[in-house]
């Protein structure tokens, strides 16, 4: 057991790519991820999973079917799974994500946006 | 579904007894918890999950039998399954816990300290 703690503002220094999230911890079968985020995202959702979405710095709209949520650094919202919906942030914006490991960032879409899965950072 | 963002300063508000939990969102069967400590909690361990500690505000020492991690805002540290810790806080601390639903504070160890499970806030 490692007993260095995980600095998100250290670990924010090391990628730059926007919606490109990396994985921090894993706690049972799930993992927590930081991702940057800037411009709109595609619409998505994930058929077999709630995603946590936690901001850290900066403000993020989370855009649904019919109607939105803004998030400013210091609140959490939690997307039921499912529901289609799809991230927005008009300036750079830091994130943390809390979902079992193996979701895709597109969920069910795929396209050019979709990262690479389980990468550390 | 609610189109409220959670956020952690206006929870903290709402309650000021240490070491008591209160869930703010569920993700499948995990919940986010906040809570206030300050001082000594007890030793234990959760048999059966991983916990992950986020420290928002303060700074909080979590002892091991053979080392200790100090974490501050902005860290966050896993405590695997089965592994002996005793949260410290010299000055009180708000943290963040995530866990599955149902894992007792005080884990196999009960005692005065043992808060009340599931409370929302």
């Amino acid at each position: 057991m490692s007993t260095t703690p995980i600095n998100f503002a250290d670990k924010f220094t090391r990628f730059s790519e926007h919606w490109s999230p990396r994985v921090i911890a894993e706690m049972n079968d799930y993992q927590f991820k930081l991702a940057k985020v800037q411009g709109e995202f595609v619409w998505h959702s994930h058929e077999d999973t709630d995603e946590v979405f936690i901001v850290l710095d900066g403000e993020l709209q989370i855009e649904f079917r019919d109607r939105s949520v803004t998030l400013k650094s210091g609140e959490l919202f939690v997307v039921p799974r499912g529901v289609e919906h799809k991230p927005v942030a008009v300036s750079e914006c830091q994130i943390m994500l809390v979902e079992p490991k193996g979701v895709i960032n597109t969920g069910d879409i795929g396209g050019s946006l979709t990262a690479e899965n389980d990468v550390w950072v």
